[in-house]
C-alpha cells in the first residue's frame, strides 16, 4: 500500500491525488503541515515540499512532478486508452510545460500566497509568527489571478483539453490549482465561461469527489465549491 | 539544426548546454535577457523563463526540466553506456528530485538572487529600475550557500556521483548551479574537499569547455574559474 503525505489546500498534493484517483491506485493519505518542518518529514524530503509518496520499503518519492513521472513509468503502460500522459515526446513536452505553468508559475504568482495568508498562517501560526493575513500580499496575488484565468480560458477555447486533444496530466495540474483557489472563493467564474465548462467536466469525474469533500479548520469552502453545476 | 535561447549566467541554461554537449547534439546559441520580456521571446515562452529549445518547425520546448526530459526521450535510447538518465523508475525519481533540488530549491534559496543582484541588474538596469545590488538580499542569499554546499558534500561523500552509481543528469544540474556561483566567486572551496574533487571531474569534461569560456559584461569571472586544478 502506498502512503501520500499531502495537505488538502496544496495544489501539488491535489494534482497527485487526482492522478492516483484516475488510475485507481489506492494510497493512505497523511495530512502534513510542511511549514512546521517536522523532523520525520524532513528525513523523508529534505526540501520540505509536498506531496511525498512512500512506496514499497518506505522509499520516498518527493514532489508532484517527480511523483507524476514515476506513476507514469510504473503504471502508465497498462493504461492504454485511459493514459493521461501521451507517449509522443512533443505532446509530452507541452503537457510538462503546462504542468510547470500551473504548479510552479501559477503557484508562485498566485496560489501559494493566498493559501499561506488565508489558511496556513491560521493553521500553524507558530511557524509564521502571526496568524493575520497580510493585505498587501493578498492584493498582489489577487491581481495576478486575471491573466492566469485568461490564459486558461484561451487554452480551453483553442483546444479540446488544456494539453491538446485528450484529457491529460495538464488538466489535472490546472484543475488542482483552480480547485484550491475555488475552495477559497477566489475565482469569479462569470468572466470565464469556457474555463467554467472545462472545470465542470473535471469536477464531475469520480477522481474529484474526495477533493470536493475536503475541509480545513481555517475556513469552510465557499457554498458552490462542491456543486457540479456552479 | 536546433536553437537554444539561453543566458551564460543561468543555471537552467547551463544544465541544458551541458547535456547537449555530452550527447554531442549541435545547437545554435542565442543569448536572451529574459527579464527584458522581449515580445518575440514571450511568444515562444509565455512564462518568460530560460532556456528555450527551438526544434524542427521552430517549435519551442520550454524550460530546463522539460527540455531535459525531451532530449532523453528523443536521443536517450541511442546512448547506451553514455546514458545520463538511467531507465529504472526509482533511480529516475532520485535524479529528478536532485534536478529540482539544484535547479529550483538552490536557485530560489541562493543562485537567482546573486545572479540578479550582481549581473542581471547591471545588464538590464531598465527592467529593475536600478543597477545597484541590494546588500540585504546578497547577505541573505549568501547565508544559504553553506547548507547547500554541505548537502552537496554529503551527496558526493556517500555516493559515487550525486545521483547514485553513475554520472547522470543530477550531476549536470548540480554542476550548472555550482559553476554559476563559482563564476561570481561565491564558493569557498577550502571547506568542501569532496565536492571540489567532484566538481574538478565535471569541469574537465569536454562538455564543460564552452561554459568555462563564458564571459559577461557585468563582471569577469574570478581567476580560478576556468582552472581545472583550483
Amino acid at each position: 500500500m502506498l502512503t501520500l503525505y499531502h495537505h488538502p489546500i496544496s495544489s501539488a498534493s491535489r494534482y497527485i491525488r487526482l492522478i492516483l484517483g484516475e488510475y485507481k491506485i489506492a494510497a493512505t493519505l497523511v495530512e502534513e503541515h510542511a511549514e512546521s518542518r517536522r523532523r520525520e518529514f524532513l528525513n523523508l524530503n529534505p526540501a520540505a515540499t509536498l506531496p511525498v509518496l512512500l512506496i514499497k520499503g518506505n522509499v520516498p518519492i518527493c514532489g508532484a512532478r517527480v511523483i507524476g513521472e514515476y506513476i507514469d513509468e510504473i503504471y502508465g503502460t497498462t493504461k492504454h486508452s485511459q493514459l493521461l500522459f501521451p507517449q509522443n515526446p512533443f505532446e509530452r513536452a507541452e503537457i510538462r510545460r503546462l504542468q510547470e505553468w500551473f504548479l510552479v508559475k501559477f503557484e508562485n504568482d498566485v496560489v501559494r500566497h493566498l493559501a499561506r495568508e488565508r489558511i496556513y498562517k491560521y493553521e500553524t501560526s507558530a511557524a509564521y509568527g502571526s496568524s493575520s493575513p497580510d493585505g498587501g500580499i493578498l492584493r498582489k496575488a489577487r491581481k495576478n489571478i486575471r491573466p492566469h484565468m485568461q490564459y486558461l480560458e484561451w487554452l480551453v477555447t483553442t483546444r479540446d483539453w488544456t494539453g491538446g486533444f485528450s484529457l491529460s496530466y495538464a488538466d489535472f495540474a490546472a484543475a488542482a490549482a483552480i480547485s484550491t483557489l475555488d475552495y477559497m472563493g477566489e475565482i469569479d467564474w462569470s468572466h470565464y465561461s469556457a474555463a467554467r465548462d472545462w472545470y465542470a467536466r473535471l469536477k464531475s469525474r469520480p477522481s474529484f469527489r474526495p477533493l470536493l469533500q475536503d475541509r480545513v479548520r481555517a475556513m469552510p469552502p465557499i457554498p458552490h465549491y462542491a456543486d457540479l453545476d456552479f
